[in-house]
């Protein structure tokens, strides 16, 4: 008896001959390589919330068409007690080409790339790194300003526990820019090297080609790292007074999401060395490129 | 050395030689127009939750070949301290190819339409307007009742508070149809011009030929403007009794969701007069003809 | 005028002109059949929440090109009053061909079954049944022993409340499989027939060839039928010491997602016995080979 159009309400539904049919067609559905009608399939795992990074991995997935399958572990078995380790393997076990994860854990990443037989791209794990940030950042330089080689990058705030921070201060050294933080004293990274600590946003903006604001984690500092916003927008913030003291040919980053007020006054929006929205637009490219190469990705339909 | 099944865990882990490759292939990528293996995509931002709007949009742009990409603002940014206009310009940088956004705040969806290089479609704002369920509902008129014109529109509830009403008695009106209003005193639109005021739901159902119920806003509402749902239930609900005044060639309509039980008994919606269930699927195609429309999707596939 | 690029934000932007051309061209869309550019679509209902089986269902769906629309319950009309019935009524109006539910009520997929028109597959329904893992399991036996007839299977735990349990006795012996339960006192089910009931795991692991471990459901229990999750451990939990009473050609399974250190010790996960990921992996086929034949999903162009 074909089953078009019938519902499995209950197991009993099923003759013998119906599951025999059922298991036949399910192992040539599993023998078949490559995937028959659907893509390859990114597996998104994101333990923090996130809009921007999330939602630019699923723009680049369908840029070079690759479905995402994301797994929202606040209303996942994550609840039932499973482990981290135990959902990325099932996930794995689900059919998921490559795993994108953000999570507080410095070490999480690390742990499954060494678990998992898929390749694990690190969204952002707690403090210590986020490497497509990094790369899209260094993108945005080079297309707006023609290099990275001796650029002087001026990041601006919480550089101690900035994934951001930590990520971009490492590439653009190793692309040749020179690299100067400027932040309070409580958010000073004490091991950072080769770096040029500035004594004020004044002295760092008149030296710098590209002024990166970091992202004030209001969530978690105030309080007792910095005594108050206002207090931190006074000194770290960003507004039009400022930015006269900036070349006219430099060029203002952030990786978002900004406080408005915060670490940009809002008229600091309309300035025409504001290249937010390039970055995010940059985001999704630099980031399909290297899902297209981690996945091997058939592009030439594409005709490169 | 190729990254084909390498993790990415630190920016640490790629050589200036793969950042350079990379780089070149992301600047191929965006170069590349129009986008080489997806679609174009449809920006989804619901800050009010939605089932059925939502769903409608989600299917709609499927049956066009377009994909979605909602944000859902309780996960994203926006706890983040993100504004409104910069979570949508963040949108529109992502490579949204269009906007529908729904929110609590009545200017919001112009403020952002004229922000945006992208078009905007308010799927509901506050209490001002909700322009596709407008469409959707004139449609089906269209199709069940066979015209527009000389129709007698009865609507049914909450006028002042219902951004669907509003919608409706414009396009209706422009389409020459008669709109008649019943609701509770409190409940009643000062402003509302060109419209018949019933005195009661029976002198109504005498009087119409569509009869379009209004959501009791349960929520909003309860306490203060209406004593009670029983009471409201009792006055402004529909039941067998009461549809016996209805002409027999009528259609009964509501935008849903619906109380069972209140604006509606539960036997009305066995009426072969309710259209419910058509307005919905109506909704799906009126909405893909309109992203179709105004996104500029090539259906030249199709033979239409 | 055309709505190319434009707006909508007020159904007054619309002139009566293009309207009509909307209507016409929305009457066309809707006389389209099959589905122009998108594929069908299953509708997911999951009022319980589920990592495992409704990513296994997005991912069945994908392998055969079938688009996953899911509503989420606590995000939708549900909370607006809307019942089940409405709102998976609505889910068929909008054009889902099928639908995937969960639910804790016992009944309501067989209730939804008879009230739509597109079949209904249940992953879920309360204690009842959960006939896609029962099927799963199966193939999972069928592959990885050679056969189900003739196999001895012992089921470990809550077999009164698991609706997993109750599907897999079904189908396994229908197939031919000997079936064998452990299970506390306070968790047997009263009413199983031709099953045999083993004196302790010792003794059922020394008779089976496949040991099939129940998920502890810790949320519900704890407090009233178990007294502890360690003494419920040390009965019925399985360790390596246990193991080694366990056919050294058995495979150890685990619908998922296992509690470490409850139903499983840790180092039972290295076991060569241990077929969990390997039921994950079979899910995808067995659910896209049974959503194939239900939805009749062509698959010509997979040469099978």
């Amino acid at each position: 008896m074909s089953l078009l159009g019938r519902s499995l309400l209950d197991i009993n539904q099923l003759k013998n001959s119906d599951v025999e049919e059922l298991f036949s067609f399910s192992k040539k559905l599993k023998q078949l390589k490559p995937l028959p009608l659907g893509h390859k399939v990114l597996g998104l795992l994101f333990f923090e919330p996130s809009t921007r990074t999330r939602a630019s991995f699923e723009m680049a997935s369908h840029l070079i068409g690759v479905k995402s399958l994301s797994l929202d572990p606040s209303q996942s078995s994550i609840t039932k007690g499973e482990t981290i380790e135990d959902t990325a393997l099932t996930l794995q076990a689900l059919g998921a080409h490559a795993l994108v994860m953000r999570h507080s854990s410095p070490g999480i990443s690390e742990k499954l790339s060494e678990l998992l037989k898929i390749p694990v791209i690190n969204a952002g794990d707690g403090q210590r790194g986020h490497p497509t940030q990094a790369l899209l950042d260094a993108f945005t330089i080079l297309e707006e300003r023609g290099a990275i080689v001796g650029e002087k990058v001026l990041l601006v705030g919480d550089v101690k526990y900035s994934r951001v921070a930590r990520s971009n201060i490492q590439l653009l050294k190793k692309l040749g820019a020179e690299v100067a933080v400027c932040s309070p004293s409580t958010l000073k990274d004490p091991y950072l090297e080769g770096v040029y600590q500035v004594a004020n946003l004044e002295e760092g903006l008149r030296w710098a080609t590209v002024c990166m604001m970091l992202r004030m984690q209001v969530e978690r500092q105030m309080g007792y790292e910095v005594p108050s916003l206002k207090e931190y927008s006074r000194r770290f913030g960003i507004n039009a007074q400022r930015l006269k003291l900036f070349t006219s040919k430099g060029i203002l980053m952030h990786p978002g999401p900004f406080n408005r007020g915060v670490e940009l006054a809002p008229e600091i929006l309309e300035d025409p060395r504001n290249r937010i929205l390039a970055q995010v637009k940059n985001g999704v490219f630099v980031r399909a490129a290297l899902l297209s190469r981690i996945m091997g990705v058939d592009m030439e339909g594409m005709k490169l």
